[in-house]
C-alpha cells in the first residue's frame, strides 16, 4: 500500500497518540463474558472466576522514551517494570507478575542486556512482583522494551478512571514536576558533554529531580494506606502524560467536569527554583511535564476528614458538573485558566470548553 | 558501558535465543503464590484463585519476523495474534484476550495502521478473542509488535511442556514443513521482483504453502476435539520452531527421550514437490522449517485406540527413558539420526547423545 501514490495518506501525528489507539480499537467489540473492561483505562480487567485479573502494556523506544546517552541500562529496566506496576498501582490493585519483552539491535553486548535485567530484577524484588514470561529478538536498529504487568484483585477494590462525581474531592500523592526538570537537567548536561567530553557535568544538589526521572517508583503503597484510612477512592489514574492530561481523562471517562487549584499543586523547592533557573513556569511541569508516576484520584466529599491531614496526599480541586468544564484556578486570583492535554492554554473570560 | 574498551563483551549470538532467555532470567525466582508457572513454558500461569490465567507474550520485528516487501499488513496482524493464541493452545487453554503493542516509524501512515488493525481484527473475530488493551509509540526504524495473549481454564486441563512419561506416544496434528516452503517462495519471487519489476511472480499452484506461511491458524480446536475422544495429553508444545527444536524441548522439560519415525511426519505433497524442486531435503522443512503451529503433544499409550484412526492426528514417535537420547529413526532403515535444534545431523553408530 506504500505505493499506491493516488491515495492520500494520514500521517501518524495528524490523530496523535490517544487519537490513534481509539481510533485504531473503535471496532473492536468486547465479546467474552470474562473482558469486564477493555481499552481506556490504567489497565485492563478480566473476570477469571471469583478474582479480577488486572492486565497492563507499555513500549519503550529507544529515542523516543530514552536516550542511553545520559539513562544508565539499569535503571531503565527499573524504570520500564515501574511504569507498568505504576498502572497497576492506578486500579487501586496490587502488581504481582510482569511479562517483558524485548526487540534489541546487535550493537548490544549480552553484558548490556544484563544491566537491563539487573535493573529489572531490582524492580520486581523491590515489589515483590514476579517475571513470568517473555520473548526477547532482534530487531534492525535499537532497542524496544514491552512490559506487561498483572495484578490479581478483588472484584470491589478496583477502581476505574470512570467513578467520580461532582463535588468528590480531587487528590494527588506526592508532588510533581520533579521527573520532567530532571530531564531538563540529564539534557542539558548530556548537550554540554557532546559539545566537550571533559567538561564536568553540574549536577551536583540535583539528586531529588533526577532519581524522579531515573528511578521514579510506582505508588503501590497507596492502597494500603487508603485501607487504613477507610476510604475507597471513586476514581482513579496514573500521571503519566502530566497532570493537565490525566485530570482531563477522569473527566471524559466520569463525566465530570475539574477545578484544580493552581496554590495546592504539590510541588518540591528543588523542582520550583530549578524551573526558575530555566526559565520555565514551574505550575507547567507539573501540568505538562508527565513521569511522576504519582496517583491522581477522587474521593467522596465526605472522606474530607479521613485524609485532611495525611502528609502524602494533596486535595488540589474538586470535581464539578460536566458542562462547567475543567479549569485551573489561578493563584492569588479567581482567574480560570483552561485545562488542555498539551499544559494549559492562558484563558480567561469564557469559562466553558465543551 | 558501551565505552569501556577493556571489558570483553560478549555478542549476543554466542547464547543463541534460548540461551539468552535463560542466562538473563536465571536469577528471578517467582515469590508470589499466584505465580504457578513462569519463564520456560509456551505461556505462563497465573493462579487467580478458583481459575488459571494463561499469558503469553511475543514480540515480531521488521526485518527479523517480517518483510513487508511481500507480507501484507493484514496477514501481519492476523499471524501476529495467530502466533499468540497458538501458545495458548498449546498449554490445552482457550485463548480469550489479547493486549498489542506498537512502536512504529513514521514512515507508516494511518492507513497503514489500520491495515495491520484489520488483520487483528479479522483473528480476533475468527477466534472470539477481545482485543482488551495495548500501547502506541513511535520508533526511530520500522516496525515492533508485541502481543500478550490470555487465557482463562480450568486447573485440571492446564497441560505443562513436563508431564510425558517413557512410552507415552508423541502425535502432531495437520501436516508440517509446508509454512518454511511458503517462505522460500515467497522470497524467492521477491528476489526476482527486486531484480525485474515486470517479471511476473510463479506462485500459481502454491496457494496452500502460501497461505500456511502468510496465513496460519492456531490449533485452538484440538482442545475440544481431544475432549471429545476423552484424550488428556501428558505434555504439549507448539510447532514455531520446527519439529525437531519442540521435541528436544519436551524432552529437556519431561526428562524422557523420543524416538521419532521419519516415514510418520505428516506432509503435503505439495510441500514435498516444492522442496524437491528448490533441492530442498523435505524431511527438513519439517524438522527445522518451523511456523507450521500445529500442537505437537504426547498421551498415554493406552489412549492408543481411542486416537489412531483421527484423520487430524499423526502417532509420530513415542517417549523413551532420558539416557536413550533423542533420535529420528530413518525412513527404509532402522538407522538413528541425532535430533539437534538447528534440525537434524547425519548420525550413525552412537546412539547416546548426553
Amino acid at each position: 500500500m506504500f505505493e499506491d501514490k493516488e491515495q492520500e495518506l494520514t500521517p501518524i501525528s495528524k490523530l496523535g497518540e490517544f487519537g490513534l489507539i481509539k481510533h485504531l480499537t473503535e471496532f473492536f467489540p468486547l465479546s467474552n463474558e470474562s473482558s469486564e473492561l477493555g481499552v481506556g483505562d490504567d489497565a485492563a480487567v478480566i473476570n477469571s472466576g471469583n478474582k479480577r485479573v488486572v492486565l497492563t502494556t507499555d513500549v519503550l523506544a529507544e529515542g523516543v522514551h530514552f536516550n542511553l546517552g545520559y539513562v544508565p541500562l539499569k535503571h531503565l529496566g527499573y524504570k520500564a517494570v515501574v511504569v507498568n506496576l505504576s498502572d497497576i498501582a492506578a486500579m487501586n490493585a496490587t502488581p504481582t507478575q510482569i511479562l517483558v519483552s524485548l526487540a534489541v539491535s546487535n550493537r548490544f553486548p549480552v553484558e548490556a542486556l544484563e544491566e537491563l535485567y539487573s535493573g529489572i530484577q531490582a524492580a520486581c524484588g523491590r515489589y515483590k512482583v514476579d517475571l513470568i514470561g517473555g520473548d526477547t529478538t532482534s530487531s534492525n536498529a535499537g532497542l524496544v522494551m514491552s512490559i506487561t504487568a498483572v495484578g490479581i484483585e478483588n472484584e470491589e477494590n478496583i477502581v476505574k478512571r470512570s467513578g467520580a462525581k461532582p463535588n468528590d474531592l480531587l487528590v494527588v500523592t506526592g508532588d510533581l514536576g520533579g521527573a520532567y526538570m530532571g530531564l531538563q537537567i540529564l539534557e542539558r548536561e548530556h548537550a554540554v558533554f557532546l559539545a566537550d567530553p571533559n567538561m564536568q557535568p553540574e549536577m551536583e544538589g540535583c539528586d531529588y529531580i533526577l532519581e524522579r526521572q531515573l528511578k521514579p517508583e510506582a505508588r503501590t503503597d497507596v492502597k494500603g494506606v487508603l485501607e487504613q484510612l477507610d476510604i475507597k477512592p471513586t476514581s482513579m489514574i496514573d500521571i503519566s502524560d502530566g497532570l493537565a492530561s490525566e485530570i482531563l481523562h477522569l473527566s471524559d471517562q466520569s463525566k465530570v467536569g475539574f477545578r484544580l487549584y493552581e496554590e495546592k499543586i504539590p510541588m518540591d523547592n528543588l523542582t520550583i527554583t530549578t524551573a526558575d533557573e530555566l526559565n520555565l513556569n514551574p505550575v507547567m511541569t507539573a501540568l505538562s511535564g508527565g513521569e511522576d508516576y504519582e496517583l491522581l484520584f477522587t474521593i467522596a466529599s465526605e472522606d474530607f476528614d479521613k485524609i485532611k491531614n495525611h502528609p502524602d496526599f494533596t486535595i488540589i480541586g474538586h470535581a464539578v458538573e460536566k458542562e462547567e468544564g475543567n479549569f485551573m484556578v489561578a493563584r492569588g486570583s479567581n482567574q480560570l485558566v483552561a485545562l488542555t492535554a498539551q499544559g494549559w492554554d492562558a484563558f480567561l473570560g469564557n469559562q466553558y470548553n465543551d
